[in-house]
């Protein structure tokens, strides 16, 4: 009498080393010591108040019934309307696909292009959960090894060099995560002839737009109406308990698409959807538009502050709220090192292994998710010991 | 310059025939004509209005960030409270995995007990997404054809005799979707040794209990604690469009389960989870209970009904909203049966043709998810085209 045994895919699926810290800053936290999260992908801001007023406005019409499984049509206009106005690219709603988060856009998309043992090419260092739903789907994501010299994205001859017969999709990630860099309007044009000559797809995680400082990200939806573009609601919309975001997909993948996502999430949530109608309003616009600049002051504090303390960041961070530090001068085990991190100085951060395994152990990521104040102490704690 | 072609998985996941039945019946409503809906398998009633107000205090407060993976503690708990005080079973909480709907929670399951070419029985007829989960993830499933006599139930004998080196696991579903019958507590004890002594796994369906009429359904948590268990928020609980379920898992498979929603989902909705919180309080139940003595007058009328009009309903259902009728009176093509039922009585239901091969041409699934008025009209609209 016994249970099966666990499947490949469940037992090749990797638990995060974050994890571990997390637990560990709670528990110390539960015993009474001070912790400075540096380790959260997660902005500090509650929901913007229109869009939680928008979602209270929702539930008291009573919208609790099912939408249509690709998103409430009026969602999927204001979204197209969005990329008209941002960024100056025209597109049909019925490309935008409305998603349980970036997680279910990207299931979706890579569920249409990777059969098994297919191959996804992938940055490393990267987002860990990529390279995992490529697993999920029996197919394998191989990472390209990548350092400043590229700004840690993918290239166009770097997919040339490693494209292989099994290649079918390549995945970057503007700006990235963890290295904050985004990819020029050029270097996705040259990625994407580079992919749509060998027949493969390009799809681009877009999720951190809007989290640029002093610059403006382009979208790749401008390049062709053939690439695969993640984006979501969590981030710059600050709404990463809503669990929503969207993927604009090429006209011959909708069907599909459609099809899957009946199949796996009927659709997505219904008060979420009501609640991003107010995302895109004037007033919810502004008060993104001052959390942006707040991000942007403390990446401009953060960074000359880790190289003072000796890490190395060779290639300032464009976006997102993350400074991929090169640790070297301190420890080639930067797990280790984040543990200690931890415990010396009450300071939890990220450990490059959870990006891939390239420089993985000489890295460590650290996050701008909490204000200033705790910013400055998380400093002058890690000065402390590491001076 | 060209895509890749869709992969396998993405052509073999075929669109639910009732999707047609639905954009016709919309497209003759916006034409002016009035459609009774038979063909929704969601609860007409909005959610209870405690839970829409818990939804609404949590906004209010703010709980817009992610919660852990595996769900919030509290309503952790509250799951494992209500195993007790509804069904008489304790369970650990920690054995409770929140999860985007009961979609979530069956793919979470199937990911670590299928692997690739691995098979999964279930019962013909049966919920069409299930055997596309399967497929979903290289594997297979594979219908057991099933009639009155077994009330449309997997047994242990008919597993015994289907059951092959590559069978990993049985998925049950009690009460069913599209026939509305339940297992026996002694049949799924038997079901249980039966796929046990085998070294496979039972997944049972349980997002239909709460809604059965004149009996209780008994859980199959109470078989053992290696029974996979999955059920959700939104049939009897009535919260639908929040997308949110639950997992029953064996303590065993945790660490994996866990991992794996991690990458799939981050976390599930915290509104939703705050919201059902609320979803056990006996104000809410109160609530319930009467939405349930609805549902039941409402089987109580359109199944002698549907016999008369000379429709076959062999069992009578014990639960869920569907009643499951033969139409070989009528025709032996359902679907072509289902669209003239629509175009010439304004009456939408679903083809059998949705709930797998066995006698499917010449079954119907009427749903009540209709107030009485509109079920009378709708029978009455048959009656003129039937008669």
């Amino acid at each position: 009498m016994s249970l099966p045994p666990l499947t490949a895919r469940a037992q090749d699926i990797q638990p995060f080393h974050v994890m571990d810290i997390l637990a560990r800053a709670r528990a110390l936290e539960a015993a009474g010591r001070d912790i400075v999260h540096m380790e959260i992908g997660e902005p500090d801001f509650a929901t913007a108040f229109p869009i939680i007023e928008a979602g209270m406005q929702a539930l008291r019409a009573g919208h609790t019934h099912y939408t249509p499984a690709l998103g409430l049509p009026a969602l999927r206009e204001a979204i197209a309307d969005f990329y008209s106005s941002r960024y100056g690219v025209e597109m049909a709603a019925a490309r935008i696909i409305v998603t349980p988060g970036a997680s279910g856009a990207l299931l979706l998309a890579l569920a249409t292009l990777l059969g098994r043992d297919d191959e996804l090419l992938l940055a490393d260092p990267g987002y860990p959960c990529n390279r995992h739903f490529a697993r999920f789907l029996e197919a394998r994501a191989r990472g390209i090894a990548l350092g400043p010299a590229s700004r840690y994205q993918l290239t166009a001859e770097a997919v040339a060099a490693h494209w292989q017969a099994h290649t079918r999709a390549v995945l970057v990630a503007s700006p990235a995560n963890p290295t904050g860099t985004l990819i020029s309007s050029e270097a996705l044009r040259g990625l994407y002839g580079t992919i749509s000559e060998r027949g493969g797809a390009l799809v681009v995680d877009e999720i951190y737009h809007g989290l640029t400082y002093g610059c403006d990200a382009h979208t790749a939806a401008a390049v062709s109406d053939e690439v695969f573009v993640v984006n979501s609601f969590s981030k710059y919309f600050g709404m990463t308990g809503w669990r929503l975001g969207w993927l604009v997909a090429p006209t011959a993948f909708l069907p599909a698409l459609e099809r899957l996502a009946q199949n796996l999430f009927l659709a997505p949530s219904t008060i979420a959807q009501h609640a991003a109608l107010a995302a895109f309003r004037p007033d919810t616009l502004a008060i993104l538009e001052e959390r942006r600049e707040a991000f942007r002051q403390r990446r401009d504090f953060l960074v000359p502050a880790l190289r003072e303390l000796g890490f190395s960041v060779p290639v300032l961070p464009d976006g997102a709220f993350y400074v991929y530090a090169g640790c070297e001068r301190f420890s080639d085990d930067s797990m280790a090192l984040a543990q200690r991190l931890l415990e010396e100085a009450g300071v939890a951060v990220t450990p490059g292994v959870d990006f891939g395994s390239h420089q993985a152990r000489h890295h460590l990521r650290f996050a701008y998710t909490t204000g200033m104040k705790r910013l400055e102490e998380g400093v002058a704690r890690l000065a402390r010991i590491l001076r």
